[in-house]
């Protein structure tokens, strides 16, 4: 009989999925029969590692704040940067499978590890396109998948920048999360705000509205579509703040939107959970916008409103267990709670328990140590058979549960 | 601004509950604002941290084994016995509210910290009642609560355990759990199997179902009951190995066992979620069996299928914070994962792709070191729209998902 060792290291030394290994270890799991690491431990992490544990493996992540978010759920943490050629290797040598919860690393040094022989789902060259926000729009228009039109610039002057005409939008290639990297140029006359680094704008698309639908693809290329859902942003910060399932579309869109998010993560041989963000245009076109390669904002109703999350969806995937149902059990609305403007510091939450009279609503805080601007510190889920109204109380717990910092009080 | 420490002084200094607070303190929370001490860390004790680490909420567990399961789930764990008085002060003295995943711990000990000013809930008093199965009948009675006749027993012969006639039931007053301090004496002949420590016999029900049902209580009285289940036991151990949920019963009857259910809670003066078992006699009769006075098995099924599951409906009543919706969104069958008879030493599961595989069906182990047989080491809750393939799924993946020990192989 093997021991727990000898299984993981029969696990590394072969490319076989670990569900093919277990069927040629009589279908055995031995526990904690899976290590799994995370690049990043952060809410995303920190709702994996919860799935993870749940199922018994046992989970390292690797992230420069101590005690964070998935370190609280009960994960092994390495303190480190996420770009620490030596901490990044203990992660991978320390697990049998790595992930991400973040995209911002070194995708080099992962590259390498991955070469040696260690599983990385998705793979790190896959990231490094995804890191690239102009590679990732012509790969993706390789594989016939629509986007906006875009264009790199290569000189900040209006014959460059205004090429598609103005307003237009301007997105930094690398480094951009949470509307961080992208400005709408509003006209030629005022350049200040425009991003100095490598860049290219793309038209502004007068969207009717924005869509978002996960897609989990297992390592033998088994497919899992949840429902196509609609995102609203926060103007001020430009991140999203709100999220309706299922999105409230005709039919023939919804079915094209999926076809094309499949197409995506078929394009780009994904392996894990990915969040495809896509505009509806006013003449009905469905264009992709931008790839999240690991489990989204915009998939954490699924933990409670479809028979698989996203987050257990990932865990099955880069696991090379069969994937779950995506089926919705009832309509559910995300709210974000991002910390409030003008404050810093050790979070305090105003009208928790108000919140939590309302019917229907989950609560989830992070324990993210501070509190800043726009920070995404937790969100809620309230699940409801008549959508419009879920929206109606989602609109407003937004209005009076509030993240504020307690100094500023 | 009140800092987290004097919120905590705040809060453990007046007999306010945390709601009112919180009201108070302009309905603020400060995280992890919530200290809980759970005595007792096996799977119970980890699906509770799991829902309060979600709620940003710290947890400590006291329990004997290290990195017992809910320190796997992110509890700070204190290595120590149930009985310790100095590792149950520590506990007690560490959190603002402290509760059970398990009823075997010294009740004295903890009334005395609860006189003290400190927050235990449900209170020792209420646990050291239901420790004493003889005590917690003769308080249902009182409370004109059905229940199954019953006699103590002074002596161990036939003219007082023939009481009722044969067969018999006779159960420990004390320390029973899972089967343990049960036993049916088929007749008066033989009365080698028969407790000799403090016990009672009951008249031996033949019943038409045994039914469950989990009811919340909050501190401010506010009650909340979930729906009706059926539960299953393995007759070889005489422990539960399956849930139906909802029970197959006429709505009079369910109706009934929640207006039972509910009294039972009251009477008790309970705060939390309790476990009410219950006996269907074939003449219709809901009769009271036995009541768990913290998150049951016969719950699980609620993290899946329900709006707010038992253990994060246990943190909101303990908490003083509003009790969440109990509405069933799909019908479900947990089954417990038992380890292999004849298998004792380090798990391994067989068929976990297999089970996985299986349209609606979540996994859980609960990281246990070592497999006993019928030891719970986890569980499986099927969701299916239709209740009879949901038991079907479920009786199928019983047959061929087995948690042995690998030396055994």
């Amino acid at each position: 009989m093997s021991r727990p060792d000898t299984t993981h290291e029969f696990f590394l030394l072969t490319s076989l999925s670990i569900r093919e290994k277990i069927e040629m270890n009589n279908n055995r799991f031995h526990f904690p029969s899976i290590k799994i690491g995370i690049v990043g431990g952060g809410q995303l992490g920190k709702m994996m590692v919860h799935k993870a544990r749940k199922m018994g493996f046992y989970v390292t992540v690797l992230d420069p704040t101590p005690d964070c978010p998935a370190a609280q759920a009960g994960a092994e943490q390495i303190v480190g940067s996420f770009y620490d050629e030596d901490r990044l290797r203990e992660l991978v040598e320390h697990s049998d499978v790595t992930t991400y919860d973040i995209e911002h690393t070194d995708t080099k040094v992962l590259q390498g590890l991955a070469e040696e022989g260690n599983k990385i789902y998705p793979s790190p060259v896959l990231l490094e396109t995804i890191q690239d926000k102009l590679r990732q729009k012509d790969m993706l228009n390789k594989g016939s998948i629509p986007t906006a039109r875009h264009e790199k610039v290569d000189r900040f002057d209006t014959s460059c920048l205004g090429k598609f005409g103005f307003p237009v939008v301007q997105k930094a290639q690398k480094g951009g999360y949470d509307g961080r990297g992208v400005v709408v140029i509003k006209n030629g006359d005022n350049l200040e705000s425009i991003i100095r680094s490598e860049s290219f704008i793309e038209e502004f698309i007068d969207f009717e509205k924005e869509l978002a639908i996960m897609v989990a693809r297992g390592i033998d290329g088994e497919i899992r579509c949840y429902p196509v859902t609609e995102m609203f942003f926060d103007e001020r910060a430009n991140i999203c703040d709100m999220v309706v399932a299922p999105a409230r579309i005709e039919k023939e869109i919804e079915e094209e939107a999926r076809r094309v998010a499949i197409r995506c993560v078929e394009v780009l041989d994904g392996v894990g959970i990915f969040g495809i963000e896509m505009f509806l245009t006013r003449d009905k076109r469905v264009l992709v916008n931008e790839i999240a390669p690991r489990p989204h904002n915009s998939g954490h109703y699924t933990i409670e409103a479809c028979l698989t999350c996203q987050f257990e969806q990932h865990i099955r995937a880069i696991t090379g267990l069969p994937l779950g149902s995506t089926r919705l059990l009832c309509p559910a609305v995300m709210v974000n709670l991002l910390g409030e403007e003008g404050h810093h510091g050790h979070p305090a939450i105003e009208g928790l328990a108000k919140a939590l009279s309302v019917e229907g609503l989950s609560f989830y805080f992070y324990g993210k140590k501070t509190t800043l601007p726009f920070k995404k510190m937790g969100h809620i889920t309230i699940l409801d058979e008549n959508l419009g109204r879920a929206i109606e109380k989602a609109k407003e717990v937004k209005d009076f549960l509030r993240v504020k910092a307690e100094v500023n009080a």
